[in-house]
């Protein structure tokens, strides 16, 4: 029995429309502090898909790094995620943001038969086949399912049904949850979280990263 | 007396090191949507003073706007503070990061006697005016005493005894305040927290916080 898990959180970049959401990020840290837990912050060393004006909206010609840019959440204190050995902590945890399917894999561009980076495909099986517990919010779920739904996971993404489906021809099934509560498969130890797939609001998102948080740490106990 | 104070966040870029520390700034945008209070974000629509690669801590040769770079934090939901009408809110917060010292004013270059940007020191005179409530966190104090130290109002940047003494040659006075609590100068209605000027770790930042948001909130009504 592990009295306090050791999560490792597993960054796309820093902001909603290129990167990590923030909100989602932060409140996912700040629960697992909360709990007395630790956590140390892992991200691809890779160039980002894209770079998003986030008060525009629009696509800039700017290069930017995904390990870089997710260090900026991390204050600086983060490493490569082929760095990760997945045997050191209890928990994986995936935050969402566009990211997560920009970077990650590209699902947001060429659908759920998408490509998952090396390191991130990686670190999944690993933690699935060492049975850790995997938690992921908002959007990330579908990375989940794209490399683990052949297992047979159970994950959320909210009610939107179009990610739903897609997410289904994985394999995996989806479950409505609501955005304060977490969507926990036991048998497989994933547990999901809708954020802003439903949040209309910042403490619905931390309403929700506690929910897993909380239920990420009663798994891995 | 007013049930729900209005916010406005002022942001100065998104990351420790050249714009707003994101753990600040995401806690304390959570302990006002907490109280149930409403949140508008705002900040300078100017170039960065630097961009610092959050991983390496060097600069580097990119160019970045404050504004567009807040949107990160404030999911694209923010306005250039020109724009800030004053008169519209209650309370006014500015979160830390070394934004504050290098974007909204140049104290980290050339000390106290620094330069602010227009449209800050602007927003803090007519708050100061206008009876409105100030609150700032970490490093942002700063700014506030270059602007409003000639009323000899009391702020804190935690313990630290350098900054504590240029603070004091603004005619602002300084209090030593532990890392979860807020100073609060009810004269003046203004109320800062240390932050990452003490903070070991983010749940100390979000207790300091919510202090803070409690603290103005109490004076608005």
């Amino acid at each position: 029995m592990k009295e306090m898990p050791k999560f490792a959180v597993v960054l796309s970049g820093c902001g909603r429309a290129d990167g990590s959401e923030i909100h989602e990020a932060v409140t996912a840290l700040l629960a697992i502090d909360k709990h007395g837990c630790t956590y140390e912050c892992f991200a691809p060393d890779m160039e980002q898909s894209a770079v998003i004006n986030h008060l525009t909206s629009e696509k800039t010609e700017e290069r930017r790094n995904v390990l870089a840019e997710s260090a900026r959440i991390a204050r600086g204190d983060i490493k490569p995620l082929s760095e990760l050995r997945v045997e050191d902590y209890d928990c994986l945890l995936f935050p969402g943001g566009l990211g997560a399917v920009t970077n990650w894999c590209d699902f947001a561009k060429n659908g759920i038969n998408c490509n998952v980076e090396s390191s991130v495909s990686r670190v999944l099986e690993e933690a699935y086949r060492q049975k850790k517990v995997i938690g992921a919010m908002c959007i990330a779920p579908v990375t989940i399912a794209r490399v683990l739904g052949k297992y047979g996971i159970t994950i959320t993404i909210g009610k939107d049904k179009t990610v739903a489906e897609a997410i289904e021809k994985t394999g995996a099934k989806h479950q409505n949850t609501k955005v304060e509560d977490a969507c926990v498969d036991e048998e497989h130890r994933i547990v999901t979280t809708p954020a802003y797939m439903l949040a209309k609001s910042i403490k619905e998102v931390a309403k929700g990263a506690e929910s897993m948080v909380e239920a990420m740490i009663t798994l891995a106990r």
